[in-house]
């Protein structure tokens, strides 16, 4: 099982790198594989659906050997980064049928919960399965240490948990 | 009163060029001044809050002299194009206390109702006032003909009326 | 496989009568169970999730009967119906795992997509699975003649086709 | 400056009334009126935009006294109560170029901030005007003592700023 881990930011000084890098850690703790695929690799500038840039081929690879996928993305303004939905938008027919799971993550306490009902909206469009389950990192500033430690041992129940609920979305 | 129209998509092949260069037209129809915003002109590749780049100094100035805001945008999966979302993000405080009224492009039948919806939770955070009226663009592959000229006369009626709430909403 | 539709609406006059009693004939036409669950049978007045009304425990029986479940709903105010909301919270845990299909109606000609995409946001809280396909039954006043016989016979393959995602999304 | 405070839920054993009633003080503190109107007062059981029951022509003697609105309401599975729906959408023409802000309640510590969302999108069809604050009254059960007093004193600040967001929104 192939669960890549796609961190939905590239704003120089970005917080989710650490909550990405710990899903990673957290799925192959849960016994699958993993990997980050950091948005910062598919920069394209605009919505180019095409599928023909190797940015898009690159991505569709990884979405083709994906059973489920994993974003962890903060929240701006009450919506997603652009450069994340431009990256989702070079796919199409990869997405169909596997499992979504979001993760949010803001600076203040909520955890990105606006992002995430946002994109549940739009996954659902690429004939995707959105989860129940979420993982909210708020106050992200806080939650790591400097060494990029997660400091609430909490968080490693509610990540199983989570990737539990993917696991048992495939079909 | 200046009304400036923002064209939310640099996709190549783009088809809400034809319904932003009509707004501008009903705006100036209407009696107020109008201009076209293109997001390429605007693109910097990632989200950057910063308001330091150049593209931000000159949108922001577009701002400044704004009254109200008019946005066209396709929905692309059921949300917003990534570029129109880092180009608004590069503002925050400009677009206070300022009426929006969001147009929606589709090639299918529906003109993007559910972009529209998407976006009003975003500028909502941006402390701008959304109007109740929107313009929908629906079949926009026919609703042009070759020359850009719109072949469905009611346009004029919905897009004054459209005009009139956002002056309206004017504090 | 038994596909129940719910008709979303108790409003004296309503309009998603027709479309409701069509979709469940078209599961039927798709070989497969259904009966229409109209909320009318169903109004209890205020929310009460505790399952313990003469209500509650009719509709868990027909949940639990369900493989997938199809809602037929109007959109009042770019939202759902206060008394389907009532009626859907009276369950929980029979929901999960559940594929989910939503039809939207309304009398103007966009068929209800807003409150599609607000209720597949609250269907993934009940652990369902919300398809991508949806049939909008727009201009619904024309849409069926004074014998309820729908006039567009188009529908017949859009709701086939939605009827075989619910299908294809059974675990 | 009247501005009533809505209650939206009528369930039993309800949280959500200790965060009303201190935002009707919280208005009264600010220097203008306000009142609670509590949806158990105007219970309907489907809906009936007709404005012709009593409950409707009550509701709408209170609208059209107000300046500005503030709804309380718990969060339902991510969507808002039905009963309040239903009463929201016993009124329309009265609502219109009235701002409005909206307090989420939940159990949990997040505060309903998906509810509001979500009305937001309905109340722009009212013609009324979001304000971008919020109060987001989380943890409810500890957040209020026995005798219904708040527990946590930064509340105060934060319902001012809500007010006074209301109140620079009026035309």
């Amino acid at each position: 099982m192939f669960i890549p881990v796609i961190l939905g930011t590239a704003r120089e000084g970005r917080r989710s790198e650490n909550p990405a890098k710990y899903m990673v850690e957290e799925v192959k703790s849960f016994g699958a594989e993993s990997e980050l695929v950091d948005v910062r690799d598919y920069l394209i500038g605009r919505t180019d659906a095409s599928g023909e840039t190797p940015q898009a081929k690159k991505f569709i690879e990884i979405l083709k050997r994906s059973d489920a996928l994993i974003i962890v993305v903060p929240e701006y303004n009450h919506g997603y980064p652009g450069e994340l939905k431009i990256m989702l938008d070079m796919a199409y027919n990869e997405y169909a049928g596997k499992p979504i799971g979001i993760c949010g993550v803001s600076v203040g306490p909520f955890g990105g919960m606006r992002v995430v009902e946002q994109l549940r909206q739009v996954v659902i469009e690429y004939s995707m399965i959105p989860i129940r389950e979420a993982v909210y990192f708020g106050n992200v500033g806080k939650l790591f240490d400097d060494s990029g430690t997660i400091t609430d041992a909490s968080y490693h129940e509610r990540a199983q948990k989570f990737i539990a609920n993917l696991k048992s979305s495939l079909k």
